[in-house]
């Protein structure tokens, strides 16, 4: 893979959505080779594709990011096939609200499980080698249910605290190290299919910028990927304009 | 069962260590039938024979609490065999330091399952209880992790935080359903067998009053059993005060 | 002054409202010698003489608590004609909600000057006396708003988050030095003539026990002053159980 | 003023340090007429004369911030000599560390003086203006002591937590007019003449990039002015890779 001899790979887990796509494509557009992973890679390929026909370099990967030996494969193999991974971004959410009295005991592991557990199983397996390598950049994507617990939210709230206790844990340890680890709250609907479908009135504020753009979001992601070492973020929020929070 | 006819259970999951036993004490003391559980039965027997020696009514239960058929039977069984559950605390922890790097999905999952998902699951099964008679109480167990991620510390402050989530999420639920739902953060060494043996120097902080007291952490937790519920706590903390925070 | 040889005094500061009469009647009832001040001495009388009447010892003292000369007076004052100040509560507020485009810098600085600087002069006064004796209680009042700033509380906000922050630096200054500082979360409305004429609906809400009972906050003061060195709380919520938050 | 007509002006109060003065740099390099601001023009100038040297257009302007008729004046004549305001940065800190038994009334009140009131009487005249026109940002410096109050520390995180509340309070009252608002949590030393000559051995951090440099504070100020209003930030944090937190 000769072109690639001196690029770097970034790794968007979570590629499958209208953010994770954008972001796939930003970090692309920054001269990065992007490897998308979702559980399904075929529903990858319009994006790999887009990347392509503009320029950049990507692939596509499937992997099922709750498995630790999926996660373990998809590094080794972007590690040995592809280019070194110096970005992660962690793009996995999971949110079913449910009232507590009725919440099962099965998806209140999954949605841990989705939003959380993998978050930490691609976290290790990259943050071992940007260790050895001492550099690398790792984003974790939280909601404001990673600060606050609200009714009929416990498990999202649970699995996105747990999420955010990760990055700070990992940030604390493993900047001393060279490695950047952030995370970015989003705060408001974002220009999805699943909000125009479902919440046809909050979609309705697109026209005066009131959900959030998911290109202005990757905007953020690459901004805190090339904040130089003496001037990191760990944490930013990011809302629309007329979100109340 | 006679006696307890006009009496209240306190239901003390996690009543195994020195804290566990003095909540599980304070609570008999104030009049209700204490249930406490842990995994063994046997273990308990010392704690239930002392409080019955000193007039109190109490009941040890075997129960692995991160089970959910373990947790509905406990529940059931309390429920029709020896009072209404008027309070539930909710102590369990699982502290075990560990770099990101070497941490193993095994532990990073255990440690959660037991510090947070059994927690879930005691909290929904009593809440069912408590809301359909309109009071109650469930105190959860915090730390200083509750608030913050450090090095080394990704799973438990992981387990803690969700933990914090899923209390914040059921008071806010279930406050105006008249269920009064508690966190305490506990900063600071607790007078336990454990930080005698493994921690000596901390210990010996003991004779200036530099380690938790458990009974004094019981009088906090049947404080908040005792609030009226126009003036309830959600969160407050606790800690010695030589600790540096 | 012999009855008090032994005794110990407790002052409160902004006893002039039910919260701040109701503090000084608690901790006149739990054995200390309440000093009550308000900027107006004769309409502190009714409370001094209720607490009289009742058994208790209380006087009363004009000072404007935002004047350091009128402060170092009134401690050096009662600690030479009265007792020893053991406990500390400084309860004045101060909101007048405004747009920050109407806001005077007059009424941006008073709010401050009310809320914030005088619990500086009256926490510096009383803590220099419980540093040399090695023991006391400081509680500061805090609201919803020391916590959050929101439209419209921007005066308001600013001075609760500075009495937050004092609070906090003194707890961790002075907690090594056996002095006890506690910030106390007051998230609802309480029971005064202020909310039943200005809030009735509101006020309404007090049947059902949805207003603070300004006493029951006073029993969580006192619980504070009580807690023993090595289990402090610094810093507790009180809201009533209707309360959105 | 030709050459201004469809320029806009970026107004940075506590433009002195090597943190004003990148940052006035930056906006100065974005397009926009800078108009710097500290007690002194005159020292101001060698900041203009660059500026002006490499191509961009600069103003200095001498003001005492603490003063309302300064700051009136100051927003005035911009306005209607310059350019219209569109961003507005304030910069001025004032940390002067002491015990809370020996700080003065007179500190306390002038640190808050300089680092919130100033920040509130400029806040309100620049928001009048962008409110009137629908846009606008205003950005406010904050610390580590604007999250946690520490032991010497009562002034300076009493100021810099209500300069916190500020900008939040009007985030959230002028978002929705479409003013951002936004505040950057600078944890670290600064690469600044004060910490090379004050603290020698932080200062040798640099050449591990071990301090802020300042124009990398800068950009990420200019970053913030950039974001489309479907996507504000409101809070970040910067600190370098060897910063312990």
């Amino acid at each position: 893979m000769d072109s690639s001899q001196h690029k770097k790979a970034a790794l968007i887990v979570g590629a499958g959505d209208a953010t994770g796509g954008a972001i796939t494509k930003r970090f692309a557009r920054g001269g990065m080779i992007a490897c998308a992973v979702r559980r399904s890679a075929e529903k990858l390929q319009p994006l790999i594709d887009e990347i392509r026909a503009s320029g950049g370099e990507a692939h596509g990967f499937a992997a099922d990011a709750r498995k630790e030996e999926d996660v373990v494969k998809l590094v080794d193999d972007i590690e040995r096939d592809i280019a070194p991974i110096e970005a992660m971004i962690f793009n996995i959410g999971a949110n079913v609200p449910c009232s507590i009295l009725d919440e099962t005991a099965r998806k209140y592991f999954k949605i841990w499980e989705m939003a959380c557990f993998s978050g930490f199983l691609v976290g290790r397996e990259v943050a071992k080698r940007m260790v050895s390598r001492g550099n690398g950049t790792i984003i974790y994507t939280g909601a404001t249910a990673s600060l606050r617990g609200s009714a009929n939210f416990a498990s999202f709230a649970g699995a996105k605290h747990a999420l955010r206790a990760l990055a700070q844990s990992m940030a604390r340890e493993l900047g001393p190290r060279h490695i950047h680890v952030a995370h970015v709250i989003i705060d408001g609907a974002i220009d999805t299919a699943f909000i125009r479908d479902n919440f046809p009135e909050r979609y309705a504020l697109k026209e005066q910028d009131g959900i959030l753009n998911p290109e202005h979001i990757a905007d953020n992601y690459w901004h805190l990927h090339q904040q130089p070492r003496d001037a990191w973020t760990h944490e930013l929020d990011l809302r629309p304009w007329t979100e109340r929070w």
